[in-house]
């Protein structure tokens, strides 16, 4: 598909709510994604561009390729300067999840937040069929302000941690799976229906929503 | 609906796989269930009836209702005399629930078990939203071959249960919840899709099917 | 059904994660409720009950029904002292509904903030077909750190209030409608794919859920 | 597959309803279109061709396909003269959509009345998360008697036009999106239980049947 | 449930796009009908109430009642004067319906014509498992310019129909049926596949909302 | 994948009832429908092979190839001779069908029955969008014993058809449309819904199952 | 709802399919349906009437009550005589069914039957969990040159009768059954999936539209 | 996608339920396989991997592919020694199966078993279509105390076994099929709806899980 002849970015967005727009690059060609980052560019503004493919970014121009930050393990890339370096951020979001299947949508979470100056703690594989796996790390989730979850299957892992901490705890819900579990729905029905009280849920494989609901709770991009 | 002019009771079930024909009672009338049960009652077999509303057992004949040993709790009766009284084979199954409202499913496992001379142990409660419920008690659970785990909702425990416990376990997803949960295809999905190696699943709501299992796994009524 | 013969309170759930346990009344007998309300009182706490029936308020013991404080409007009641009153809390979350059917649910989330000492500003009948009723309001709804969105249907007021704040948007998809929209679920995947980012969701009708997730946003019962 | 050997056309067609049979090419090889194209030609019509790729067209023998108008925003091609240049009639149909991604739908519908000889307004990018850019062309859009609006994932837009313009609304929602928005049911859903009265809707991702919608309201193909 | 304490109306519809806010009373109780039609009686102004069974139109009081003009056969009440009297635009709407139980959803249509000043030509059982029903009247169908198709079960009418007129096609599918059909899901997507082209639909059982699509298409309430 | 190293054929379910096993190609590879042939040739026995997709033919050994009559049209063959020349049943089955992209189902159809012996009777492109096509014909249809009728998308020609002809009507559904009639699952519920009595219905896309079913009516292979 | 105030009997029909028009009762009140069998009395012609409940038979008007003979079994009630004794059409077609609770269906094939003159062998209480039972009396089975298969749950009994007959074999799913089997749409999708060859199947529950189909089979009710 | 940077065996798991963690390897890239599988060789450890392609395996290291024992016909492999060798623990589980196409997964289950040191019987072909195949082995099937039913499609089959057998009846339905059972939901709901009592259900495809159930019920590696 050709690239569009006319588009028009929301740059006033980020002073209505905080957040940038965002370029969503699964569907998109790699000429047209160039396009858009071409516009970005004359516009002086960064961007995060997410579901970005490998095999999209070798097609982009060299040059453009050069000024991109590309993070093979969770197909995102940043161009330009992130709006803040982490660090007095930092610590105040944990990004949890079940499986090594469910990393590239946690490394989406905390990209997401990285672009708007915010660490985040990555803590892996601690899906509850090895229990003690959570339990060994609860405290150190305990910590944080905001728990984003990420778990496909059965999603299980939402109930428990909303169980054991008081923080803000948002689910992720993956495509991760076979038969009843595959494409996610089964993982984003049983997040909502939670029995542990006040877990939110975001759409499936969403980690940078999940990113930007944090960026909300924390006081948005402009609060960091 | 007038009771059927004719049936055919399988009473051969019994030498053939160890298990005797069932009277599910839900969208029988009680003119039916009566019928079925003289049924039993002329060929000198006892029975157990499933989903027998109380409305219903007030319907049926005075001296019929006297032989049947209803349980509320359940909505089971048992006509005659049980298979064989729990004993020997008691300590072998238990039947862990999840909530308040799972209890009329893990009480009808329990009292199909009871039926076949097989007695539970049914620990309920142990929701994983409160996880310490559940660790306070998982040494009684370990004890036991089979597990009978029932949970409605998001049914996150069968796969905390089975990452826990080496014996046998078999979830009975429940229609307990509204919205997403409404109707347990999601608390089955969950079930199916456990992150747990080696759970089984039956119907939602199927505590009697989970207890053929148990039996099945026990040696059959023969083995009692 | 009659009351069940043990149940466990999880009194610890205030110190675990700042919520109490809650009464879902939905499924319950008059019976059920009346014995876990006695259970409550033995142990000194209050309690929030929801989706508490007018007729079933009415068949409680009238010496109950009298310490118990009862909304029809969202047909919750709060049995004993709330946690807190409201006070500074106030002003913090805003509860924003679409339509006259969605009130039920947007009270709920109002009287359970109520129960924890959060007073709640409640704007209602702001559905997108008539914009100018949103717009007219919108500044008054951006001074909140928290809104709760409430709306069935195709539930397109989600999206339009989080491009129009940088607080949290928490969407409450309600059962409101009929051939495509009853039973909640096209609301509930509009609000999941809302093109606002950072939208979070909980559960069809679940207005308690929607206000829990505001209290931990907040800092739970302890900060307020 | 290998081109059928005898098909009918419907040259009748225009006669009973105003409207040509249209060439829906997804599905059908270069082949097949390349022999259905050929029965136009001998048949003295002209055509209209949707759903064709890119690869496809290149595929066809260089001789029809410089006969071939092709439009690759739209993947439409035409056949020989439009039925009608446009001229009088443009200005009566605006075509609105949401995102980027919906363009080649939006592109789909202007094709098709652009080839019955009715030119029409495309307005893009005004999804509902930036409000403002659509408010700012709200006056523009309602001078168009019928308003063709396409979105994707919660499809929010067609409700609120539906509530600020006197003038025909048709909603064609579109399958962009991911997780509970692919596939364009809840896109189709959220059109349908619209809360603005007098909305219609389309198949997903019909801009073609969404502007012989249009045509009919017009007066067909004869009253243009 | 009680009336709410207070509610909007949208008494600016009118002037924005030529539609009144109509009373949808499925869900609503007669006391909350009552206090929404009182609103519209202090406001002077008339109202349309849809989905009014005949019980809860009993409730009402006396005097209320008095003042409603009620159709059994629609379900609808009309308070105060139709906005114009049927006349100069009778005729130009039919009603085509296919089976018996489709006629309340078809009256519902020509009941909300009829309140904006509309005549429709009613023209009831005419499925097409006896094509020649149709037959015969489809000269006096073509000669409106707007058909709404009301049809349950597989829904063929609308596709027959739009393939006979070059009018427009509004199709509504209904709830009649059961099994595969009950709810209305395959008569809504048979009538969204349809194989006529320009065909367009609105929700289940939604015989108001196709009114409001005519009405729009003849330039609304204030074009008539 | 490779052969299976052992399988059985069925080859006494000719004697049992009146059909041979069929060779089913979809998800076999080209080396597993080669191993199958061959022991079908080893038996002495001919075959129908159905969803056989040119290049797998194409990737079959050469001789045996050459022992396949492959139609492109439908994507079965035969192997070894058919079980009896069309001739006198000839005439008793007609094949209906809506639209181009139907006919490789129809097709199949028709082949079964040639493998058997039964010549059918095919007339294409009769679609109730230009209704006037099947009326020319339905005298036609009217002289055979068996109609099948073989459509997608709304699937409305069975209905039309079964309330136009007293013989046996026997529908396929086929996967043909995009959005909401894509995968059939639409033509499928119109056609199980159908207005028209006595109308039957195999599973998506089987025009083999079809075939089986008027072999069934006509008295079976043994029968022709 | 009060009786329609105009309908038309299709009572050319039976010329044109050899089949009369059914009164379908679900949905319809006592008033409806008597004002529509006053109508079948006025044209002097006969009626099946089906899914007649027993409370609305008893609120018809005593004078038309005695003139219908009405089966509890089947909920059907036939007016007027039926169309032929049951004779030399009796033993071409038999009805087995599975369950006790798919008799009220299995009945309702065989009334349709009878009206028609074609008596049914009834053959219940079958389902393949007994397997034996089957066994028994396939013989039986077979002497008949259309089986009617009436099954619910997993409806294995479809595929198992297929492959033992070689006469016609249509299955009626039955709503019967809970959790995944509740409504049918299990046991419809396995007889529609069946690894039989030449099932074909009809809407869940409709025992009359498998008699129907039978009739068509055995040459129309012109043919009994 | 690359090889995670880091992640966590669960190398307690074996301790725990007596069954050692196993690499799913469908979704993870063959660079990620290699490395996953160097770690159990770090480790000492033995692995079993499935979901396996053959085009993934050509892709790993040549001296780890050495080390791999990998079976085409289940796409799985084991890394380093089985448990134990197949011996004593052999002929007490059958791996049941209704088709040809059934047999990747059949085989998955008997893999699965021998890693852990327990022989299989495998009984194919004995889809219910001809039920005597079934028949003449059900003595061998009955001598097994646990039997696994793999079957797609309608998914008959563990409903018969089921009441032929007193032992474990473990059903895994698979994605065999097109239309209605694509996907295998027709065979997991049927299986799950199963009218034999006692009968459990593993995931679509899950063979792996089955063998585990298995190995549970047999007591765990731990007993073999």
């Amino acid at each position: 598909m050709p690239p569009p002849s006319e588009f028009t970015l929301d740059l006033r967005r980020r002073a209505r709510i905080g957040l940038d727009e965002t370029v969503f690059c699964a569907g998109k060609s790699s000429a047209q994604i160039a396009a858009i980052v071409a516009r970005f560019d004359r516009a002086g503004a960064s961007a995060l561009l997410t579901r970005l493919d490998p095999d999209k970014i070798e097609a982009l121009p060299a040059a453009m390729r050069a000024r991109l930050d590309y993070d093979a393990g969770s197909h995102t890339a940043i161009f330009g300067k992130p709006r803040r370096r982490p660090g007095r951020a930092t610590g105040r979001v944990a990004v949890v999840s079940a499986g090594t299947s469910d990393q590239r949508v946690a490394r989406e979470a905390a990209r997401t937040l990285e672009y708007y100056g915010v660490g985040a703690t990555e803590i892996a594989d601690v899906g509850v069929a090895g229990l003690w796996r959570l339990i060994d790390r609860i405290d150190v989730i305990r910590r944080h302000r905001v728990v984003i979850v990420v778990a496909g299957m059965d999603a299980a892992l939402p109930s428990v941690v909303g169980g054991l901490v008081s923080g803000v705890v948002i689910a992720v819900p993956t495509s991760v799976g076979y038969g009843v579990a595959a494409g996610g729905a089964t993982a984003l029905n049983a997040a909502l229906a939670s029995c542990a009280p006040g877990v939110t849920v975001v759409n499936i494989d969403n980690g940078y929503g999940a990113a930007c609901a944090a960026l909300r709770i924390l006081g948005g991009a402009r609060a960091t």
